[in-house]
């Protein structure tokens, strides 16, 4: 099996580009029947039409969605720089005919049916790409969920609504894209660019890594990938990235019987043994992650304000237990939770309620508001012998809103004027308070042992791969 | 150190089970100052004074939250059966005192500042469990949150808000109570017994077992406990309440420098090797976890409908990634994700549409409504040659309130005809069609990583300790 990630040539960039940021776009096979990926596509493109020529084409003309469609593509008075084909697997070939010549270089083919489902459907592939690759342009696809742009670009990505944010994703998977979308906008985070490259058959993701790398609004590059085989180009991309100052992530499957027979029918992939794989994303600088709470668990410790090298952490708990829990699982990661010295735990003393256990982990006992945590956050935070913290927070649940965003902010500060890294574990997390220390890049992790692990990579106690 | 759970001598089992059902009950301490302990425990006593007598003690006397107050406890007409006590510290012994007089002989103690405050405070908790001992009351605490019975006993748990649901709770930590509460909820689980048992300085975890062991609606019992060292009294009760068919989740803080510090301070415990508990854990019967978020999921588990000594599991996904991943994380478990036999493909192929792949694992992909994924099921579970099914869904969220719970429904029914396990991971915890299959009994896990781990521990992949 010849390395389907080594032996492409290059893409022309321009037309690469085109895929996030075109001038104009078609969607060829637009629907008017609700629920069909040609519906879904035409609605996300025609949200953007004041800032772009939006162009339907369908076989049978008409009134879609509003707007007068097209027959053919052929007859679109200009050359739309963006092609989106969501039409029957019999008509795609010939769409990509008129597409390319038309002059459209960009184009994304979402329609499935070739290279996953045997070896008729590779031959039309692979047909359709050296179309593609003569004439110059870049497909992405097929069998692909479209592409997104968060800084205003394209939205064309049918059945995810997505939120924008710093975070780029690749992915072989459109389910997954909707699925870390959901998990990114819980903590408020989103996507900067997404492109779903299915089966790979042209575009692959190497290819587009040098429009992220290039994208101010990219700051970390997410990557779910199912065919690794002998991928060295992927893991020189990565490299690549890496040394340009992006942090990367990587989640592929597990390695099984299932795993294998499943990604060979969902993209025609392969998929690699986990072991090599880890080892070479730990060679090209990328983070490795098995799942989608773990993606999203490193992405928050990635994107949050402040690292160190220091692994000396403040516990800040309202409640005994989970101090205690907190404080064992911050060290199992590698972490040190030390005893305060004398002259911090006599600050503290002065601070808070005469009940209250001082010597880290705090626990506030019985003065359980959030006022009294976050104060003991600012005297920690400007103690030496402390590099970082962890609140366990219960009770913002038991505040009034107000008090919960200002206190919440507050944290935001602290963390930003000390430099060093914060994080907070809380079964709240769709209080007002723990919103607004995620709009704080404040990382706020619903499990405990996230986010012990979360900043154990903030403070450098985990390593990549 | 003398073992804190060994040398107890048994305690009046009466005594312990009106803990949770007394005829009658006094809040001491009482408070009409929203946010204190004593207001918060009179509060949640009075809710209940339909069922029962409620006096309300208050030094000062007066009225509150309604209610006239008692200046003296020697003052009530009648002997309590419950006294909740929750005065300041100074004061709790002389109120323990005046309890025992009064002939009261179950007492929860929610006052704090004794044994977990060094040398002082322990010699009075050893004074005033004498006296509790000598006369052969029972009290649960020092430095406690309190009682809680679901099944329309007592709501004497200050600050959580706890839903009625068959898992039994005995915890040293108040905060870890309203924050499994919280989880469990989610999941539409809940508790039916909780006891916060604080320092345990005269009722121990083991003491309470009984009732629990007696009380047909618990079905599971989890327990938080910071001090092991040599409990031999523990796992003596955790064996004995496996053989009764009751099912056990332990909980233990990781032994670290701060876990260690931060026990003893939270409740004079010492916190015991990790493997050493995992070991006797094991060997008694009992599942054993390390954080909160693995507890609800062992819970779920075992709270699930099917078991089965079968691995061959069928995946069912609405997406092509998810079921990769799915796949590769079951069969990390110990699962097998077998490939279809021709007759199941056959019967599959009939019912989906022609693109979905049916070989296992079965990815719907154009046909992304949740109808056909049920349909699906249905035949699978019929199938002999699977033993348990892993459902990934993200569309429910597309569909109607009214076909999501239909559809919930439906799974709920169809794994209970089929006897088989059927687990369902979704993001979409909040969707109506994933509370009504949670609410039959379906368990639902936001992360695929924990639908694969609790369904290998009904299909007996994972075992205890």
């Amino acid at each position: 099996m010849p390395d389907r990630l080594m032996d492409a040539p290059a893409i022309n960039q321009q037309a690469i580009d085109n895929l996030f940021t075109p001038g104009s776009v078609a969607v060829i096979g637009a629907s008017g029947v609700p629920g069909k990926w040609g519906y879904l596509a035409a609605e996300q493109a025609l949200r953007d039409k004041s800032r772009r020529d939006v162009f339907l084409v369908n076989r049978k003309g008409g009134e879609i969605q509003g707007e007068d469609a097209y027959r053919r593509y052929s007859d679109i008075e200009a050359v739309p720089d963006l092609a989106v084909i969501s039409v029957p697997r019999f008509a795609f070939e010939e769409t990509i005919d008129e597409v390319l010549a038309r002059g459209t270089r960009s184009i994304v083919g979402i329609t499935a049916g070739f290279g996953e489902e045997g070896r008729e459907g590779r031959a039309v592939e692979e047909r359709v790409v050296t179309k593609v690759r003569e004439a110059g342009a870049a497909m992405l696809g097929p069998n692909c969920m479209g592409v997104y742009d968060g800084h205003g670009g394209v939205r064309c990505m049918p059945w995810a609504e997505l939120t924008p944010g710093p975070v780029g994703f690749l992915s072989q998977s459109g389910g997954l894209i909707m699925d870390i979308s959901k998990r990114l906008a819980e903590v408020e985070l989103g996507f900067s660019r997404v492109a779903s490259v299915g089966n790979q058959a042209h575009v692959q993701i190497p290819d587009v890594m040098g429009n992220l790398a290039a994208d101010g609004g990219t700051r970390l590059v997410a990557i779910y990938i199912e065919d690794l085989a002998q991928a060295d180009r992927l893991f020189e991309s990565i490299s690549g990235m890496v040394s340009g100052g992006k942090e990367i992530i990587l989640m592929t499957p597990h390695s099984t019987p299932g795993s294998v027979r499943a990604a060979r029918a969902h993209t025609g992939s392969t998929v690699t043994s986990m072991q090599a794989t880890r080892e070479k994303a730990a060679q090209a600088g990328a983070w490795y992650v098995s799942s989608p709470r773990e993606m999203v668990t490193v992405a928050q410790a990635l994107l949050a304000p402040n690292r160190t090298a220091g692994k000396r952490v403040a516990v800040i708990s309202d409640t005994g237990g989970p101090g205690v829990l907190c404080s064992g699982l911050a060290e199992k990661q590698g972490l040190e939770v030390p005893e305060f010295g004398a002259a911090l735990q006599g600050r503290l003393r002065g601070l808070l309620s005469p009940r209250a256990v001082v010597d880290n982990p705090v626990d506030l006992v019985d003065n359980i508001t959030v006022e009294p945590m976050v104060d003991t956050l600012e005297v920690v935070l400007e103690a030496e012998e402390i590099d970082a913290v962890l609140m366990n927070i219960h009770v913002f649940v038991h505040e009034s809103a107000d008090l919960e965003v200002r206190t919440g902010k507050r944290i935001g500060r602290l963390a930003a004027r000390s430099g060093k890294p914060v994080v907070v574990t809380s079964h709240s997390m769709d209080s007002p308070g723990v919103l607004a220390a995620l709009r704080c890049g404040i990382p706020v992790y619903r499990d405990t042992g996230d986010a012990a692990s979360g900043l154990a990579l903030q403070c450098g106690c985990r390593s990549v791969g």
